[in-house]
């Protein structure tokens, strides 16, 4: 299903969407909950690393990396290769993030495991480094065969979009769970950081919303590849 | 993009699942908070009524209505009301769902409309009721122009895979507050009923992603209408 509307235009919504969320999730752990740390005392420092990791280096760079073979005006293999690297960055950069929520847990005394943002969560990370495996392996070296990757292509977008959507999904999984908790000890549930989080959430599941608008948009930037054209 | 599979094979999924999720909320209700109540002294009874309500109602129904265009074999206007009169009933249970959760806020002194799950769910019933209101006036009756239609097909279709997608979302951010609420009341985290809330939210999810696998699968059934076939 091709959307009849230019993939770089959404590309554009979707990455002013992506400075706002990474503006408001620092804001959050900065302005409202202290700051971020490795090592500290106070155990919730280190709790602000798996916001702030899951969102910026998982969600919006594993966004960019599905963005970028429709909105980049550069040749296949080359937005190939961005893809591949981006889709890495934001693994990696998720199970530091999902480590960090583990060590506060470990730390504090926290019972770990027993959610369904955990468990999707964990679900969502395996998932997304099979996916990550399966592409490497077909796509990129040592490559599958024509036949393989031309049976594969469809498989791998559909897989790609239901491992995102849940990741997206789980995020907002993870706000309410957080905030319900600040509610539970006290916070002011109409309150500006209550408010703060909530669209944080919501921005978050537009942003997502824009990546597939930018997928499914059946226009592609030309490859300026400096040669003429023909009239 | 569509998928090269039957879409009936993966319906059969989808209404096993729809069938597992009914059976899983009714035993959540019933046999761990009590039952339903539309009137009762336990406003919990009246409470109970929004997930039976919502994943039954409004979940199933809504997804069964968006799979009847692929997995049924009728002719076209026949499935188009099908279609049409599924997604009204669904509409309708979800609203009286929603009214269950704000009878029980009110009689119960809660405050209503805080949380990321009330604000989502809001706006899910109001994009789903705009989305019905439109297909109806473009695709039943009076009718779009040809153009009109064909150029609408696309954007219904997605705009409505959006909100399917963002009401699934919202009914595992539902489980996940109800749970978070008995267990800060003193539920077991790795319990019975904490299980089974957990596993009818991935059981949603994964009846979501079957309802998308029909609708992307290519091959719709035959439509059988007692006539010859060339051999």
């Amino acid at each position: 299903m091709a959307i009849p509307a230019k993939a770089l235009y959404f590309s554009f919504v979707a990455h002013f969407l992506a400075a706002a969320l990474a503006a408001m999730v620092l804001v959050w752990s900065f302005h409202f909950r202290g700051g971020l740390a490795w090592e500290a005392t106070d155990k919730n420092l280190i709790f602000n690393l798996h916001p702030v990791l899951m969102l910026i280096g998982f969600i919006i760079l594993g966004g960019e990396a599905i963005m970028s073979y429709k909105s980049l005006p550069f040749n296949k293999e080359v937005k190939k290769t961005i893809h591949l690297a981006l889709h890495a960055v934001a693994l990696v950069l998720g199970i530091v993030g999902i480590w960090a929520a583990f060590k506060n847990h470990n730390e504090s005394g926290l019972a770990n495991l027993y959610s369904l943002h955990s468990w999707l969560g964990i679900g969502v990370i395996v998932l997304y480094a099979i996916q990550w495996i399966y592409g490497f392996v077909v796509f990129f070296y040592p490559g599958g065969t024509s036949n393989i990757r031309r049976e594969s292509l469809p498989w791998h977008v559909l897989f790609g979009s239901f491992v995102y959507v849940l990741a997206v999904g789980n995020v907002c999984l993870g706000f309410l769970e957080k905030l319900t908790f600040l509610e539970s000890s006290g916070l002011y549930k109409y309150g500006s950081e209550a408010f703060l989080i909530n669209f944080t959430a919501i921005a978050t599941i537009l942003y997502g919303a824009f990546v597939f608008l930018t997928v499914l948009s059946s226009h592609t930037p030309p490859l300026d590849d400096h040669s003429y054209s023909a009239i």
